[in-house]
């Protein structure tokens, strides 16, 4: 159920059926989310060369395990069969409790996180923050003069940290005119369709130059921030972000295999989702978080700055159109929070991707998926149904 | 001295100065020699979960090892320093007695080979024969039936293993309109100047109708017979060239970093010359050939395969144009023969790549290179005075 053909195989010549403006949609996205490096131009995120940070593992069976979302009944087992998943692990006290590949996908293999990458940016930039190499507090232009000339102008780093501020950047995933469609482009994600559109990044940050309020006065999805927020870091750190992953988080952390970012045409490694990296790897993220901001002895990134994630939301800030999913919900400094009075918080990404993160039960889960849809409330609820299923079952 | 800029600096938005048709030519290459998967997709040549085979460090001063070229004097510090290389390792008695990284290059660089790729594919090529899974003697059609209609009808796998098939395939790197800028076109590495040309390298591989001499009758350097003998290995290991060189040797050879290879729009990986690894890996790969097929005590490829390919070639084959660099070279099973009495034989690519394996003197370098010329004639027999005067200084 909901496996595919490989789209390429190159034992079969010539067999390619992955259209350019469309690779990531159905169906292709069953494959290309476990080989976007064969697409589209990458760069490295090293692991270093230490060893791998131990994952012990031990695991139980949660197969059966029962829970009802949006109106019917599940199984684990039943879920991951007709939920589009490609990989799923949990972590329980420090353990890797279940851990599956689906679809093809490998212990070895880099899957797309889509926004995932935005709290992976967001972990950097605290890590930054903790070393006074960054202020939140300092306005964008301090780091990036070429942003007076853009409604950026009078931002915080915090505004682009938590999706506040006023400016105007149309996230609709599926309209060929928005803003959204100009990332792609811009990203190298897609052929550019308009002549006149920003052709990387960077340019298409400098062209954003309307408000639509104040900045800081509520929460709006915008991918953009996290790029603003990235080419904050790699000018407060004068180095790529690709680097910064690897040398501040990814090598540190004890990654078992490189991760990678997609780049576009300018070297700009795709911060708000260009992010690849191995189901374990993803697993060691959850667990630095779960314990504080260490792993395997080493401090990555502060207790002060994990706990601010956590809990420093201001829940007033959230609209309604994200309650739908997150009744109690915030977002903050790059993360999507479950709770905020528990606590629990959150890694997402378009098409599927979670990593849920509690540190309370000590409890996390990562699913990589190839979603039909991009985004789909139920499917959402669902996947936080039987993530909070696995939750209670192992606490049991 | 010749050292450039990034012409991609990530942390400079906009600062990007690539030209697509010409990233592999001066000045580019000397930054983008060590930069190939952010401008192309690639795929992974995944090292495997063990650790890397050891590569002890007895480091030599060899510096003011003199030698003369071209009727000029020399010593390796300055043949470094004036010779556009990336990377220099040499090898004597299993050790490491060198090992120099200019030009922004760092350990875990991956570096374009160019076309050692090929001696890459022919070392899978002879695992996989040593296991009686691909048989030289065969007819290519045997394995890629779709070939009868093409001018390589009746030639063998091991015709292309030497390049001794009569097919007329233009190598000509700067000709805009050869069979090489058509290679570079259908490999992706370069946009079409031209919509009937082939989109990919297989297309290409089934447009090749003409002969231009019997099979078997003399050795001409056709890149193109390096990828018809990958679709051979593929078709018959039934996997894709990436996944068998990961399988049969970077993995069991121990290899200290994953590499890649470029890929068509089809999903081919370039086996002709898309290859890139770190200059300590490609050591590997030359220790192991040194080693007569085993490193760290693990059988790769048969001695008997070795031995063929050291002693086995027929010069009579090989044509003046070749010897002026090469007086007494041959070419076979995708290397070529600097001495066939000696043994001593060599993988070689444009711009100033080199292996040079001499197991006689149980030594071998690696030069990896950005030089502004494809092929340099002056430059060669100079990178190769050098390397025998840093043997004959080791063996005093």
């Amino acid at each position: 159920m909901n496996t595919v053909p490989p789209f390429r195989d190159p034992t079969v010549p010539g067999n390619s059926h992955i259209p350019r403006q469309d690779w990531d949609r159905a169906p292709w996205n069953r494959w290309t989310f476990q080989h976007v490096r064969e697409l589209l131009p990458t760069t490295k995120v090293w692991r270093g060369m230490g060893p791998a940070s131990p994952l012990p593992v031990d695991l139980r069976d949660i197969d059966a395990v029962s829970f009802a979302a949006e109106g019917q009944s599940h199984t684990i087992a039943g879920f991951l069969e007709t939920s589009y998943a490609d990989g799923f692990l949990a972590l329980h006290g420090g353990k890797i409790v279940a851990e599956r590949y689906l679809n093809g996908m490998a212990p070895h293999t880099q899957h797309l996180s889509q926004s995932v990458a935005k709290s992976v940016v967001g972990t950097v930039a605290g890590i930054l923050i903790d070393r006074g190499v960054v202020d939140p507090a300092a306005l964008l232009t301090h780091y990036l003069p070429e942003l007076e000339a853009t409604a950026y102008r009078g931002a915080t780093v915090q505004h682009v940290l938590d999706m506040t501020s006023g400016v105007v950047f149309d996230e609709t995933y599926t309209a060929l005119d928005s803003h959204m469609a100009q990332l792609d482009v811009a990203s190298g994600w897609k052929d550019s369709p308009n002549p006149d559109w920003p052709t990387h990044v960077w340019d298409l940050i400098l062209s954003l130059k309307d408000l639509e309020c104040p900045h800081g006065a509520s929460f709006r999805y915008r991918s953009i921030e996290t790029d603003v927020l990235a080419f904050v870091l790699q000018r407060a750190a004068a180095a790529p972000l690709a680097e910064l992953v690897s040398r501040e988080l990814w090598a540190p952390m004890g990654a078992e295999e490189d991760a990678y970012f997609t780049v576009d045409t300018a070297g700009y490694a795709l911060g708000d989702g260009g992010f690849n990296a191995t189901l374990r790897d993803y697993a060691r993220f959850a667990l630095l978080h779960l314990r504080g901001g260490e792993i395997d002895g080493r401090r990555i990134v502060s207790p002060g700055w994990i706990a601010a994630t956590r809990f420093g939301a201001d829940p007033a800030l959230f609209g309604d159109i994200y309650r739908e999913a997150l009744p109690a919900g915030a977002y903050h400094n790059q993360f999507w929070i479950e709770d905020i009075a528990r606590g629990a918080y959150m890694a997402r990404g378009v098409f599927g991707q979670l990593i849920y993160i509690d540190p309370e039960a000590d409890f996390a889960a990562v699913i990589l998926s190839s979603w039909p849809e991009f985004v789909s409330t139920t499917r959402l609820r669902t996947a936080l149904a039987a993530v909070r299923a696995v939750r209670e079952a192992l606490a049991a």
